[in-house]
């Protein structure tokens, strides 16, 4: 008899899908994703089944879901929305899972996903931490925050680390880990409720409200000796200021470029290969799927971390699948507060 | 008695400087300077005098001449233009130099300069290598290619490695070094005739001219799977051209930036940093001053390589300090063949 029915807990019958069916260029909009119902798929020999709880929502969805440059190939029309999510194995063919157990990994927007080994990121172990917390600090948000700012930033104690989308998923964790580490950190955001969120909460020394402060003037009085490690989750024009306002011997932390609507054709501006050779910059593109070896050490180093009170967390929670196409674009809007997840774990 | 004397050597007692006495936008040209005569100037206590005998010309010094964004203050508008020499010590009151010692330092565009220590760049030991040598393959030039290659490019065995003025007096080197380290190098060079060079005297496995082929579509051909390190001294549209034709975790070197006019105020180009990020691209800043304390070392093994044979070179030397004002555009326009120097070393 499996855990569900000892605990006679009952799974629908039916799978509620998002499929990607129209290509977006930009950020996804309701009209690419349709809802559909499906049965429940059943795992074969060597898969598994498992019950989707917390769908993450990702700015890097839009590159999968894109045809244009990127790191991966793009989701296939008709297919259900890439996507990570923290999930419970109701099903097992699989050496080594049993039912009950909790994982996060490419699950992507549904109810169900029938996987094998492969869709696992991590084990996830709901004793150390709410299991939401999975899906940003201890999964990809968290892992990116700490480990592209140590790999790529290589921030020292006293440093000035700057980070753009500061109260973001990642963003609000980078500006966090730069204080463990003894440096100051200054956020660039998009409200004025985020720059004090990331003041009062995130202990950002100061943060500038981009959209109504003329950033150059901001970072000349904030930053006047220069920025050491930029922490850029957006690119565009933000990016070219920022560039011309680093500190000589300076990182720049590719991580992610929100500002930028569309890639194809690639869009014009500034020229920073001058500021890049006399200010001796090292500009690192970042994506954590490289760094898969370093995740369950690093989730163990932040899960520490929290447990000590020394992370703070904001997490945006929607309850149901229903949200999920409209998701990505509200999180472009900047309209989210934190990690931004649907709950879907209700029967 | 000193050397000079004991040899019946005669110095003139008159020095020429070629001054920088209108501010340059874009590339030096002849009436940016005035070439004027002057008293010898006499070494005070703890300074010494050199008589110059090649002087140095260097893309770099564009940026020394000017207002732009740079490394260093400009030269101040009646002063002899800065450059590099290579020079002999005709009068000392410096300890641990002496009359007849070879230097090779910050003696600027003129027959005589009166110094102290702090204008050597290195010692100069004319039984290693001819003394031109010393103020390219061991000077400057080859320290940068020597130097940026390895601490940003960091070429592996069977990499391909690509440069841009490929036949220039840094490029040609890299070239050189990048077969020496096992890599694969193609070269970027602006005439036919260069191309020619690159393959047959410097060892390229292969050459474009940037002016009549499509540099895109020769990459393709010459490197499908992706170039691993840029070296790149001219920045610009062949910068982004190369940047969408880099292999995954490739390096750029930023060495310099000669195919822009001005940067003030600051020039368009596409945007990169979504191909920062989804290649991994590490893109580095090089500025040869940094790196002082790795000069003799680094200079070393050049000269040992020179003296195996394993690097070419190439000298343009033009005979009179009168081309001095001509010769930074001409350096620009690709007139030179290999090294620029001008022989001043007469009486």
């Amino acid at each position: 008899m499996g855990l569900s029915e000892q605990l006679h807990i009952t799974y629908p019958s039916r799978n509620r899908e998002v499929l990607l069916t129209v290509r977006p260029t930009g950020i996804p909009q309701p009209e690419h994703f349709r809802i559909v119902e499906t049965d429940r798929p059943e795992p074969q020999h060597g898969e598994f089944l498992v019950r989707n709880i917390y769908l993450s929502v990702d700015p890097a969805q839009r590159g999968w879901a894109s045809n244009e440059a990127n790191y991966s190939a793009p989701v296939a029309l008709g297919d259900p929305m890439r996507a990570l999510a923290v999930s419970v194995v109701v099903r097992s063919n699989c050496e080594g899972l049993r039912e009950g157990d909790f994982l996060y990994g490419w699950f992507g927007w549904q109810d169900y996903c029938v996987a094998d080994g492969s869709k696992i990121v991590r084990r996830v172990n709901p004793a150390i931490a709410p299991l939401s917390t999975h899906a940003g600090l201890l999964g990809i948000n968290g892992l990116t925050a700490f480990l592209a700012l140590q790999r790529i930033g290589r921030p020292r104690a006293g440093e000035t680390v700057l980070v753009s989308t500061a109260a973001g998923a990642v963003g609000s964790i980078v500006g966090q880990i730069a204080k463990l580490k003894g440096c100051r950190a200054i956020g660039l955001t998009g409200s004025n409720e985020k720059v004090d969120l990331c003041v009062a909460e995130y202990g950002y020394d100061a943060a500038v409200n981009y959209k109504t402060a003329d950033v150059a003037t901001a970072l000349e009085e904030l930053v006047p000796e220069g920025v050491d490690v930029y922490f850029d989750n957006v690119g565009g024009s933000i990016l070219d200021i920022v560039v011309r306002h680093m500190h000589i011997g300076g990182r720049v932390v590719q991580c992610g470029t929100a500002s930028i609507a569309a890639w194809d054709p690639p869009p014009v501006g500034l020229r920073n290969e001058r500021e890049v050779l006399s200010r001796r910059l090292t500009w690192g593109g970042f994506v954590i799927f490289d760094h898969g070896a370093e995740f369950d050490s690093t989730a163990d180093e932040l899960a520490r971390w929290y447990s000590q009170g020394h992370v703070k967390l904001r997490e945006d929670i929607e309850v149901g699948i229903e949200g999920a196409p409209y998701a990505i674009q509200s999180l472009y809007a900047g309209e989210n507060n934190g990690k931004k997840l649907l709950f879907v774990g209700h029967a």
